[in-house]
């Protein structure tokens, strides 16, 4: 296949609705409605270093390379409008594989009524996906996440320390994200562990917060939901009379006090989520 | 450095005009202005693919990454209005050539006022970046390459066949893009020669063409002219009245005939220009 008939292959699936034009000239073209705020998010998937190639289907890269931009766009209680891949694939990755990648990307694209607009394609050694997703709200209503204030409650969306299926296949927390409009006084997604995304979540409110208790997945440690990080549920805060979405946890209040600074069992807790440029470049999976 | 500090360092410089929210949260959020249709382009720029570290200065690097993508905007007759740069880094790369880097690429940003909106920062074996750009024209005004019409005069924006600075350092072709806005019937960019590029448009608007002469830069060959790509001129078709913006160079006409059929001295041109897929993966450079 040359480059040309592999963009042929994915254009034949993309489609083109709620664009005015789609996939095929130097650029796309969205015409914005009237009343909307626009949200824009870009997250990388990259082999050897997100996930190794043996362990993970296709299906499950094409998958998880949107879930977790789409993850962020819940996390703002946006709609997904429509997405741009970028992928870069080494010699020897067959017609199948990308076949199967892109089932498990248009599976979950349809389910969420995210076109694809465009990308890029190129050669490198890895496997390289970057994805962006351009979501929308009603004007001024998107979630942010300085907005907490003392005496908020906190909550997830779901259990913590997920097992290799969600590992593998996140769910992005859409319906549930859309929900908290106009209601969540701050909201985020939990990709890089409750330990540092609620330490983020307080520094940028300028807030203290006591984590009470972290509801866990059957078979799940306390570290792994705490520090572990791939969640993908959301983590948000609600006024103490505003009632919280079924299927959400009630984890701990938001506090006056050193801005960022969480308390756990009666000590600091320690941020220790992800961090890129902190740990090795070697995957856990 | 960690990646909050890395973070911390790129959002000092990169300002938040045009958006309602910058970098820092889950998403960016731009609030569409009225009557304006939003264009949506992505480019990656990968070492050992399109550069090689040792002859490439991190400037550079910085630069090209984004102009490729406001090159895309300049082909549709865009303004630029923001950007996301997703950057993943091998061990190794310090921070002085990540200042070099930002340095490059929030030159040319800020020159086109291009405001860095987000984007990720990741791990990876080699220097990968990809430059998501977002430009605005007035409805109905942008720029495609289907409209190209029988008897329409094709020109390009500039010399072909460019040398080894202009490689590096590309420069977007955004005013004369804005000025083509409601005249040209057609445009592009040259960034895989025009053999190649010309194919294209003539195939997206059902035509064929008849190239009469190219400007080549002074020194370079026909062929690299012709197949070399990485000109980043625009190539765009005006109707027989129409007068074309100073420093431009007519090329052809565009005919009646097989759609996407070059004829060049009395023969027909082979689209040889650059494919990832068809190539190997070496760069020249």
């Amino acid at each position: 296949m040359n480059e040309q008939q592999i963009i042929e292959q994915i254009r034949r699936q993309a489609g083109s609705e709620s664009l005015e034009l789609g996939i095929g000239d130097d650029c796309a073209i969205y015409r914005p409605k009237a009343n909307e705020d626009l949200l824009f998010t870009t997250d990388f998937l990259i082999e050897d270093v997100h996930f190794r190639r043996g362990l993970f289907p296709p299906d499950a890269i094409g998958h998880k390379a949107l879930a977790r931009s789409l993850s962020d766009i819940a996390a703002m209680g946006g709609d997904p409008r429509f997405c741009l891949l970028s992928l870069a694939l080494p010699n020897g990755i067959g017609s199948d594989w990308l076949e199967q990648f892109f089932r498990g990307f248009f599976k979950l694209a349809r389910k969420y009524k995210t076109t694809l607009a465009g990308g890029d394609l190129s050669r490198a050694s890895k496997v390289t996906c970057d994805v962006m997703v351009c979501g929308s709200t009603p004007r001024g209503k998107a979630l942010r996440r300085d907005g907490a204030k003392p005496g908020d409650i906190i909550y997830v969306s779901g259990r913590l320390g997920k097992g290799w299926e969600r590992y593998q296949r996140p769910e992005p927390r859409l319906a549930i994200g859309k929900s908290l409009r106009g209601r969540a006084t701050a909201a985020m997604d939990l990709s890089d562990g409750i330990s540092m995304d609620l330490h983020r979540m307080c520094k940028a409110s300028g807030v203290a917060a006591l984590l009470e208790s972290v509801p866990l997945m059957p078979g799940a440690s306390l570290d792994a939901a705490l520090h572990g990080g791939e969640d993908y549920e959301l983590l948000f805060t609600l006024p103490p009379r505003k009632k919280a979405p079924k299927g959400s946890f009630r984890v701990g209040i938001i506090e006056r006090g050193d801005s960022g600074l969480i308390r756990f069992h009666e000590q600091a807790l320690s941020a220790l989520g992800h961090d890129h440029f902190r740990e090795s470049t070697t995957p856990q999976h």
